[in-house]
């Protein structure tokens, strides 16, 4: 049944852009909210976005852009429609799933925003280049959603995040107006980096439709070892060390501690794990050049890292499927979490150096407060932790309701008193809006309002998210 | 003499920070152009230049900031005082040198705008890193001025260009409100890109006064060869052959013409060429993993290349000192094009697939209309090229004057046409305004203008860079 705004809306909808609105339209991973809409859109080129946009515009109905609605923060979903508003309409890039060309000579490849990453990187394999990106989620996330996150993940160390391999956009903004700027160029310094403002808005400043990608050559040479650490402060002199030897080559250095181990150990018992109650491990994946086998130089780095005390025990993977053990091992660390259940996740940053005392100090001041269990684990070499806490043994979720907050911000306190970020990877969406009110430098914040009140005057780009919407 | 502006004007700023308004703060590098300016003013520290910015905000007085004053594209000279309005104040950062502080371990340093980028490198190099920006002008160019163009260099093939090597900023907005930004996080998704909004905006939305930068371990075996090519496409071939036997470890790939080696010949016969006279030449250097010796991964690189035909004659350095050689060749092109004195300079990017047949139709084109001669050299491998026109012998710059404007649209109507860029690196100041009306997507054109006029909604900030002054 539509209300009377969404019947002037339909009206003006591009013909065949409607679906109905199924329940998973409404849906995030961690199923904490459920999102309210009015009608769902699946524009088919960048025109019909446009148009889509226009009437919205022009109804004054707000849009919920969608992509494989993989995201953490509820940038996806709108649980309360505001006071006397039309319900929104999610826009939806389903059927934008184009490859649009790929240039492998170029290193480049341009996407439409409905391609999965997974279908990006089928793309780019086809012809023998890699696209860096990996996520777990990699089969569902969409690259426009990929773009619009700014999504990290497990190869930033080497390749950046999704900013850093994009090198043009073709976006509509709030007033439908399209941003044609797919360019498949390296340098480009011709006035305001519009890319970029797009790229991590998180679809509140307008809508990424394609995107052209750098794509890199596939190192000859790659190697995977699984690492015992002494604790993180010798990860992170590991790290170091894996850079000196690697010039560069080290794509991936992950830190999984014991109780991820463990939560593997109780949930998924299927999966092999070469170091098993090891407190402190590391996962290093490198990429060299033609002439320098992978377990050779590895071998040359972890003689080294031994005789230094910096790793207690290691396996090099010894082929193609051990080292996809590892990763496999690696990658369910998430899935086990999930079917522990957390009481509070964190996706935290860090400056390097204040890792190790963070992880000191902010084990201390848990422990102290609540008996609930910690779990460390992410991608150390960018600074970036998932530091997520469970319930313990026999208690629930639940259980912990009442000090889940107070829990959540002394661990947000903890990181930005030591110059770190509330949210590496996974951006603000609707969950993190208080964090960012309060922990925002307050003139990048008034500049951020600014913006969003010059392109998105009628505030109806995914209305509520990365800013509450303006007081009247 | 001051104007009763800029009476109200000194009242209003910080004690002791005018300099005398000396002729070198209204210079640029081709002497084409002579800036204007009522008062000049060298801030000590950011709260300093917040306030300088907010008199200049009460007064009314345009901001011209200034770095180092390399610049080629006019953005740090302001020739025409607006009809009516004060001359601008000119915001030198010359007094904000400092180092504030460096984390070798986290490959992080904070510099203040006003150190050199030579000084930047220096100090990274002094903790055993490396900041890999690297540009001819590097000893005079200062780092705010480098993130405020988003330099790039010979290195951003593998390193990127400045704005890949920021991970944070200390800026003032127009309003005078300081953005508080220098984190030495990798991961940060909080909010809009207000840090890569302000690089590349050559100052029209704010003066950067301190950035934290990303440093890297430097690679334990470099090496460094020039190569004869049979012409720009078996580079292009070269190059992807390269980065498959390198895995990312080409730090730089630069094409040198035939006419650049003649113009070195001519008017620095010192200069040694290890190729003199051939038609297409690239210097390449790697930095290599240990274990892997970069003359060894270079010799199997070459015999493979030389099989197939696309390196005619090389030479690998034999030492740091003939390494140094080949570059100091490569740095001293754009001195020797100085003392030939170009007609018309061309800071242009293409898409790689296209460079060969660019070259060879715009060449063709030229020879068509003029006698003048080419010199086509770059960072091939960033598809950036340095498209420079020149007397025929026995002639001199002004005897084309007639010509210039259209054999430069010509080019840049040929750039433009298969996906280029007509200003790859430089960026576009006032010099290329016009370009940048007649060639930038409309849609993002609109977004810029809408971004300046509500971050800087009195036009002072570096008035008539990058957007012409609003019409009234």
């Amino acid at each position: 049944m539509l209300n009377p705004a969404d019947e002037t809306l339909v009206a003006r909808l591009p013909e065949g852009v409607l679906r109905p609105l199924t329940p998973a339209y409404l849906e995030e991973p961690r199923r904490r909210v459920q999102g309210r809409a009015g009608l769902v859109a699946a524009p088919r080129n960048v025109d019909e976005v446009a148009a889509v946009v226009r009437a919205c515009a022009e109804a004054r109905v707000g849009i919920v852009p969608r992509g494989g609605g993989t995201g953490l923060v509820l940038g996806q979903v709108l649980p309360d429609i505001p006071p006397g508003g039309p319900a929104p309409l999610i826009l939806s890039m389903e059927r934008m799933t184009a490859l649009r060309g790929i240039w492998p000579e170029e290193n480049v490849l341009i996407a439409e925003a409905g391609m999965t990453l997974q279908a990006v990187r089928d793309a780019a394999e086809a012809r023998g280049r890699l696209f860096p990106l990996s996520l777990a989620s990699q089969g569902t996330a969409m690259i426009g959603g990929c773009l619009s996150t700014n999504a990290g993940g497990v190869t930033a160390l080497r390749y950046g995040t999704a900013r850093a391999l994009c090198l043009g956009i073709e976006a509509v903004l709030p007033d439908g107006r399209v941003v044609h700027d797919l360019k498949r160029l390296r340098k480009d310094n011709t006035g305001y980096d519009i890319r970029d403002l797009l790229i991590g808005a998180e679809g509140s400043l307008g809508i990424v439709t394609a995107a052209s990608l750098r794509l890199v050559v596939p190192p000859p040479q790659t190697g995977v070892a699984m690492l015992q650490v002494p604790d993180p402060a010798a990860a992170l002199t590991l790290l170091a060390l894996a850079e000196r030897h690697m010039a560069g080559g080290v794509t991936a250095f992950e830190l999984i501690s014991g109780q991820g181990l463990a939560f593997l150990t109780e949930t998924l018992p299927e999966i092999r794990q070469p170091l098993p109650g090891v407190p402190w491990s590391v996962l290093i994946e490198v990429g060299l050049p033609e002439g320098l086998p992978a377990d050779q130089a590895l071998e040359g780095f972890l003689t080294e890292a031994m005789a230094r005390g910096l790793v207690l025990d290691g396996v090099i993977a010894q082929s193609g499927q051990q080292a996809a053990d590892f990763w496999h091992l690696r990658e369910h660390i998430p899935e086990a979490n999930r079917r522990i259940g957390a009481i509070a996740s964190h996706d935290i940053s860090l400056p390097l150096s204040e890792i190790p005392g963070f992880i000191q100090a902010a084990g201390a001041a848990i422990t102290a407060r609540t008996d609930a269990r910690l779990n460390c684990f992410g991608h150390l070499g960018d600074g970036n932790l998932h530091y997520n806490l469970f319930p313990a043994p026999g208690r629930n979720r639940a259980d912990y309701d009442a000090e889940r907050k107070a829990l959540s911000e002394m661990i947000h306190e903890m990181v930005m008193a030591r110059g770190g970020s509330f949210s590496a990877e996974h951006g603000v969406g609707r969950l993190k809006l208080g964090d960012l009110e309060r922990w925002a430098d307050p003139a990048r914040l008034a500049a951020m309002r600014a913006i969003k009140a010059t392109l998105d005057p009628l505030g109806i780009m995914n209305p509520g998210a990365v800013l509450a919407p303006a007081r009247g």
